[in-house]
């Protein structure tokens, strides 16, 4: 890396097209360890904070730096739900949103319709918490009144994940399910510096707000590079249609070079360690045909992908179990992104906070390649 | 740079912050030359295309890489004029948004409620135009329902920056201001890689979409640290009062230790090329009251600062001049900001179609500096 201007930065003819290796913050959010296959949030394994707390507690977590005693919990427990209603004028706004617009770009709208008349910096704890609070319902309402269900009443005694699943079903969701879209919540809330989160930072860097931040960061996620794409994993076990055929039905997607959804990961070259946990969530609520479909890919595409490269394996990645248990919870497709982001909210906030603590006006250089100059015809 | 992954790329503890001196993108869009003071678009001297050409042409110039031909420019003053009417539901919704919602946090808002279905990948030119037709139609009704102001019936023959004017202020605007802001616009519609712009890069590297990147780079120049801050020069000019005060007061100001609102730039060494020519515009079009206090503001601040830093002499930025010039064409101060936006959304529509041609997804490290490994504490 050259810092003695743009004359001197490119005479190396390096173009870091992706930031690949380039280190861009110092942070103790969270450790991704790709070559051992380990996700450390706060030093906790995802893993097992997935397993042991609540997503309230693991918004403590990521927004103070530490787990919550248990007054701690019963107060955020009280202030994410103390936040959720909209106000008047935006809750107005968001059921009358263009039918046409998918889930994803409601997430998007909605976090920009809640950065209402912003002018502080930098941002607090307590300027998020509302962001992480009312997207749930937000999306939920958007989305059922663009399908004109209707919109039911909110429980009050509702816990975060439980008060989701219940403003998108409009009925009390299963205990079961709630528990494991909660440990899907918990498990995906942080990733370090992945491309999304990226976003939130560069936005940031300018003294923006979290509004710009998180609406940036989620218009990322949506790319199916990103998180764009975990239900066409389902869109792919469909068209295998059961387990004896996903051998073929394989073998005859990599003869055609197409791209097995759920396999590969930019940063993990091992197992990324939330799948396992992803398929153990998906084995205790996924209906056994599914499951024993959704295994059957697993094992043919991973035998299937070493065959063929045997010196680059490819592994499952997050979406592959994440699709099934989504579907298992009761989350249309449509809202398998959608979803996603409401997890990484979280996460997101974290990395706005620090990102402030520390900052640096994003300001890259590009190697000119285009017309020498050349006057302006008369015209 | 290293490239080698997290462990190798860590050994030199370098952190690149803000990305200074980073090679991100290979462009032939524009060539800003920060040590010689130039600033060159597709070749072309941005101040000479400021004085020659219109914003439609500026248009065609940035997506298409070559000028219009006569027949070429007429299309696209067509075509932009065309696509200027918003979707019926959108329409319906802008005019709706809270009443304290900002007029940049409208343009955000904007952007993303015209990102409605969006499916394809990758964007077209085509796919740009409507965002660049819509938003200054757009934005002025919206902040005009936003004040309870009756909302102008468009003038369907105004070109595109004479109908912005008018939808803003609601009668005819005088040619004069209509030219001086059309060359501001030219002027302004095109900065490399700037922090919006590296923005819109990123949101489109995970195959995201039009209006998820130009919705996340406008959340960008929002900040105060980018575009956000322009209408702070007239403050600032307010609080001076005339121009025999300007000594005295910025002499107080730098005492203080307070910045001064514009002056100073992340990439010039020397003078912004376009301070010259929006020096020029204003003398054009500003009342002789208002640019004889600017000027002497410039005369004063230069030479406090330089006796103060003599071996880092500032500059002014373009905000200083664009504010004179955008308070002549009668745009309001909390519309600066949105106005600059609207000239950019040209440049990033560029930067969006240029990503798609060379993409990787942007995935930059982060030094873990958090808590050691630790076990979950049992409940």
């Amino acid at each position: 890396m050259r810092s003695e201007g743009k004359g001197g930065s490119m005479e190396g003819g390096r173009v870091a097209w992706g930031l690949d290796g380039v280190v861009v913050a110092r942070t103790a959010i969270s450790d991704v360890k790709g070559t051992e296959g380990k996700l450390y949030v706060r030093g906790y394994p995802a893993v097992d904070l997935s397993r042991r707390i609540s997503y309230e507690d693991m918004v403590h977590l990521l927004l103070w730096g530490e787990l919550p005693t248990p007054a701690q919990s019963r107060e955020m427990i009280a202030s994410l739900r103390d936040l959720r209603p909209w106000p008047e004028e935006s809750a107005d706004v968001l059921v009358r949103l263009p039918r046409t617009m998918t889930a994803i770009e409601r997430v998007r709208t909605l976090l920009s319709l809640l950065g209402t008349g912003w002018e502080r910096y930098p941002p607090t704890r307590e300027d998020l918490l509302p962001f992480v609070a009312r997207l749930p319902g937000g999306l939920a309402r958007s989305w059922r009144a663009s399908r004109g269900l209707p919109l039911p009443e909110p429980d009050p005694q509702a816990n975060h994940v439980a008060h989701y699943l219940q403003q998108l079903s409009g009925s009390e969701p299963d205990p079961r399910k709630v528990r494991a879209l909660e440990s899907y919540f918990v498990l995906l809330a942080e990733h370090g510096l992945n491309a999304s989160t990226f976003t939130a930072r560069v936005v940031m860097s300018s003294w923006s707000d979290p509004a710009s931040a998180l609406t940036a960061a989620v218009g990322t996620l949506k790319g199916p590079l990103h998180g764009g794409a975990p239900s066409r994993v389902l869109d792919m076990f469909d068209a295998i249609g059961s387990p004896e055929k996903a051998e073929a039905w394989i073998r005859d997607a990599l003869d055609r070079h197409e791209r097995l959804m759920g396999f590969g990961h930019r940063v993990y070259r091992t197992e990324d360690p939330r799948v396992a946990r992803l398929r153990e969530i998906a084995r205790s609520v996924a209906d056994p045909a599914r499951l024993a479909l959704a295994e059957a890919v697993e094992e043919a595409g991973l035998r299937l992908l070493r065959e063929k490269r045997p010196d680059s394996p490819l592994y499952l990645n997050v979406e592959f179990y994440a699709s099934v248990v989504l579907e298992a919870c009761g989350i249309p497709r449509e809202l398998f992104t959608p979803t996603f982001a409401l997890a990484r909210l979280a996460g997101y906030s974290a990395h706005i906070l620090e990102q402030v603590r520390e900052n640096r006006l994003v300001r890259p250089e590009a190697e000119y390649v285009g017309p020498a100059p050349r006057p302006v015809p008369s015209p």
